[in-house]
């Protein structure tokens, strides 16, 4: 039986590997990395310094496009767009499994962060065992999600005592009224500094942070109403500069209902 | 200046560790260790094999009680019974710093999990911070947390594409009306089978998983209308033989709103 590993590395510091992540890769045969283009081109490098200290002597790695995916897509067109990138990558697991896997190998993906949060590889990994036309066994190693990293830059928890949290992205939270703004709202995936379209600005602390964990990291908090247009320009200067930008942020409501 | 370490070790897999978290247990003087009784003697067994791994040779470790907390209190009176809790923590943190580091010595207490979410470790050092007692300086590294590993070992994503998810407790979501519930909840420190109450068990599937990670690992899913009733009786079963439990579970509302 072939073997399929889905590994969380974390999201930034090369630190945040578990063992149990170092472990999976230096079991792997064969690592499927798939190439974003050349503006992320620091991550591939994390992957690549990944490999070389942990993975086994006379592992293979191969590469492949990533599909490109169609972000500018309306909010109605959303779910199709990602459906049909998914399987588009099912493709390529599928024929990553069945091309270049051996007979009872094992391979790889790694994954930025958390293999569970925001990220489409489960899903895509699910897709190609439906259309049944192989077996492997699969596993999932869990890493650190860019929430825990930010939580931890900023040495805050996530949620308050006894309260929900909810995570979401930047589209879902610029679509949001706002008195259904959560109390306790983490955000990923915002292109678009939905922060600073809130229409109670001076309702929020935020805490933000960008290429958490790694040497560039960026950490700004304060009231939304102060802060907004600083992280604003912070953060597209830091685009600007490195050509990528990964950045998460936790919106906390000052007077929390009970 | 002292130095105050509060490291995530993650929620079960001893493997679960990061990296960051090896170096900085290593970088430790002294370890705070707080007696939560002996019912989870294999949590305090985890902490101790991670120290012999490894912490430096001549570390130190103090231990304490782990203050009672009024598990029982009445949700009106939870938040004073958290608060004053955590003021009893704070003290003995407080008292750990002042007495039992030395000047320039690093301090570390390690928490299960990722201390971002549902931990009040760091709370409680922010009060010992804000006594203005003593100045030092202190750091978080972020863990696994048990949220990250159920999903692994389901291998399941925790949001569907381009969705929000809750995590909640188990008070909360039985405080919740039906239609209130969250799409996709994450559910932590439930100890009265909450996911067993709710108003529409057909509209949700849930993924339930107990000490996960470790070798006493169990998962279960399903719809709950038709595996509550498994899950409560092996949940009751597991608690009774091993005389306490930790688990998680997350619930996905089978047709979700846009």
């Amino acid at each position: 039986m072939k073997k399929l590993l889905v590994i969380g590395i974390g999201a930034g510091d090369p630190d945040y590997l578990t063992l149990q992540a170092v472990k999976a890769i230096g079991r792997a045969d064969v690592f499927l990395v798939l190439d974003k283009g050349e503006e992320k081109s620091d991550l591939v490098r994390l992957r690549q310094d990944m490999l070389a200290r942990y993975a086994r002597p006379g592992h293979r790695v191969v590469q492949a496009a990533d599909p490109d995916r169609d972000r500018a897509a309306a909010p109605a067109a959303y779910a199709a767009a990602v459906s049909d990138w998914r399987a588009r990558r099912a493709d390529l697991y599928q024929a990553f499994v069945r091309d270049e896997l051996p007979a009872g190998g094992t391979g790889a993906l790694l994954v930025w962060g958390d293999p569970s949060l925001y990220d489409s590889t489960i899903a895509a990994v699910d897709e190609v065992l439906a259309r049944a036309d192989q077996h492997f066994e699969y596993s999932v190693v869990p890493g650190i999600s860019c929430v825990s990293a930010l939580t931890a830059a900023h040495r805050i928890p996530l949620n308050r005592v006894g309260r929900p949290v909810t995570v979401t992205t930047g589209r879902r939270l610029a679509a949001t009224a706002a008195a259904d703004v959560p109390d306790d709202v983490a955000v990923m995936l915002d292109a678009h500094d939905a922060f600073a379209g809130l229409a109670e600005p001076e309702a929020f602390t935020i805490y933000w942070g960008a290429y958490v964990g790694t040497p560039d990291e960026l950490l700004l908090s304060g009231p939304v109403a102060e802060i907004a247009p600083t992280i604003q320009r912070v953060r597209a200067e830091a685009r600007a500069r490195k050509g990528w930008i990964m950045d998460t942020y936790l919106l906390r409501r000052v007077h929390a209902a009970n």
